[in-house]
């Protein structure tokens, strides 16, 4: 018997920048002049049926205008398309059109396409690099920190995939202004609720000009893009590898994941997060960690970003109460929930723990008696 | 307009153990036993519908009777089950089976196993643990070196994949003795390879022990498994990003690979390599950089390992010759060749250039002149 040592440590560099701005298509195309991918001349602009026409054809133009090879993958706008076979077919149009290891991929949408462009960037040739041009608030708000990328199968969502990091991320808030108004309103869900874990000012922002985001005024929509990211970073920084502080992104989705799935995905993800932000508030309340005044701010806020605050009639709530047990923070049989603190804090149980078991016959009494 | 910048800096170790030796089972429950991955207890063993009657049924007994959660999973042997669907099944009946981010993945078979394993291991759930336990030569001459893992689509083969590094990887000859011939055979193609490109002395002994290592002998089998890994092992290193060195391992691949095509596969891999070596010593030969008398050893070597070392009738050289451009050499619309330098070396052409220009006309007269 022998034994043969592989040394393999090294410093790992994946830093990138995250540009917030108005209409950045100008600000890529100088980033790839100016060596953003080093020598890549070839471009695989990967986006879906709904952004094409919006933003995606006109950034191929440029960059074929500016003497790069670019050709656009598209496929059908939506979550259902977030799989492994979307990867594949989009894999074998770049195979067939003749993408080898010397390309670079441009993700041009929301979450689902950042999504599934980076997982299929981290395994094209083992590996090519990406970019992303997140053309939604929840991918500003969300997606665009923390490198993670995957696809849904049929038994789980967002369960195949990778930890990849970007070249370079652009947050274009012109692009917000084409957004359906529930989609916005879904993104702010994930906006508020990093408010409410972590930045009492942020949360008066909100208060104050909830209004101009929604009219696309350009210095508060930066502000919030701005702040998501800084906090979603602070968050996963101090926790790369999933232990327990990354829980607390997880405020509101006890309930919100489990209405979410109840609703056959009739609601948008934060349409239920926003319901599930007002159940963990009221468990908050119970727990003496929010007054009665605190939790209506938080209501009334995710009312002004028109979100649903209470549970639509077509839920069955014993059902909503089973599903509860799916969530990934339950051990050992046990309901666990993050719950706000004031106004921009989280309880933190005990050192180095921001979940707390709940009784199921509580998490019962809340959801029944819920509007 | 406003930058946020994500720093993302850290050391990473991959480092792992290359254990050699003869049934290694055992080995690798104690292994487990003291902690090679950490905390976790529940296992799926990856194998083919071969190897799984001859290694991983047993090993699969022993972790349940080591008190751990094993499971199985099986696909149906052969290169052709190294696709995206394959892996797509397995992961679904991990999924099925309650498989999440707590277990690890262990593979147990030849390359194609541990290909496929590996990377399905680096994106399920974002990635888990995988430990190799290689029970074909090909595997412990090649596949455990390197981090390169992939499966293959119809239109490019390992070109969807990861750099993902194992836990831990046994080498397990006592698996070699079941191995059909023409399998280890092909295995030893790689080997010689290994020598031809780096050792003198291991050729050598190679001369000598070739049937030795054919009868199973343990201590020149172990030899040749742990020269293998040190020669891929220092190319490997001093090449992690796959500029110019690593071309060197592909010695005797630009005719072997187009062999293998055109064969249509009739040819296993080593085959088709030990043909390709046979091209490229006349290459060397012709540019000065072999005797006579090194090429006709080399040749010796491969007939004694039972290699086929002349072009079989059926195959079309000028359909052959066309092939040699779908090599990943080519550059600029040139053929390109690594070439060996006497017996144990390799020709640098230029500071940090192993593969040189190689006129088409030169490769059709030796591809023809051939027997
Ligand atoms: N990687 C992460 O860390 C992370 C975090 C949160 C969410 N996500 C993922 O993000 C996805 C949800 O993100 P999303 O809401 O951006 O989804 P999405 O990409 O599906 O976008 C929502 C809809 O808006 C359309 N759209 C996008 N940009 C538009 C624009 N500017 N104008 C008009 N229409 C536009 C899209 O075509 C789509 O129909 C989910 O799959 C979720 O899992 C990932
Ligand atoms: N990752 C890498 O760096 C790397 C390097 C070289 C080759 N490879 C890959 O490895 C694959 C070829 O490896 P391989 O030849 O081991 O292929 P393989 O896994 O298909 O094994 C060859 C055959 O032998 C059978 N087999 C395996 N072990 C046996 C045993 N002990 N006794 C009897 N039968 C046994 C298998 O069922 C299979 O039918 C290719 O897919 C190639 O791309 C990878």
């Amino acid at each position: 018997m022998s034994v043969f040592q592989v040394e393999l440590k090294k410093v790992v560099d994946d830093s990138y920048e995250i540009e917030i701005g108005y209409q950045l298509e100008n600000r890529l195309i100088e980033d790839l002049k100016n060596g953003l991918v080093g020598k890549i001349k070839k471009f695989a602009v990967i986006t879906d049926s709904t952004v094409k026409e919006l933003y995606a054809d006109h950034i191929v133009t440029l960059l074929q205008e500016a003497g790069y090879q670019a050709r656009e993958f598209v496929f059908t706008a939506g979550e259902t398309s977030k799989t492994r076979k979307t990867k594949e077919e989009v894999e074998d149009a770049m195979l067939e059109a003749g993408f080898r290891r010397d390309c670079c991929i441009i993700a041009v949408g929301g979450g689902v396409v950042t999504d599934l462009s980076g997982f299929l960037a981290g395994t094209y040739g083992r590996g090519v690099p990406f970019i992303n041009y997140a053309t939604t608030l929840l991918a500003a708000a969300d997606a665009s920190v923390g490198g993670k990328t995957a696809v849904d199968t049929p038994l789980a969502t967002n369960l195949i995939g990778l930890f990849n990091q970007p070249e370079k991320v652009y947050l274009d808030i012109a692009a917000w202004k084409t957004l359906p108004q529930r989609q916005l309103s879904s993104g702010m869900a994930e906006t508020i609720k990093h408010a409410c874990m972590a930045d009492k000012e942020m949360f008066e922002f909100l208060e104050k000009h909830m209004e101009d985001i929604f009219a696309g005024d350009r210095e508060a929509c930066e502000y919030i893009a701005k702040k998501n990211c800084q906090i979603k970073y602070a968050v996963v920084m101090k926790d790369e590898k999933e232990q327990g502080l990354r829980e607390i992104l997880n405020l509101g989705h006890t309930v919100g994941r489990a209405i979410e799935t109840v609703s056959d995905y009739r609601l948008l993800h934060g349409e239920a997060l926003s319901i599930g932000m007002v159940a963990m508030t009221e468990l908050a309340h119970r727990l003496g960690y929010m007054t009665e005044e605190e939790k209506t701010a938080v209501k009334n806020l995710l009312e002004k970003a028109k979100l649903p605050v209470e549970i639509p009639e077509y839920i069955d709530r014993e059902a909503l109460v089973k599903k509860l047990y799916t969530d990934k923070k339950v051990r050992d049989g046990k309901l666990r929930f993050v719950v706000e603190k004031g106004i921009g804090g989280i309880v933190e149980f005990e050192e180095g723990v921001f979940a707390t078991p709940v009784e199921e016959a509580v998490a019962r009494d809340i959801i029944m008696k819920m509007k």
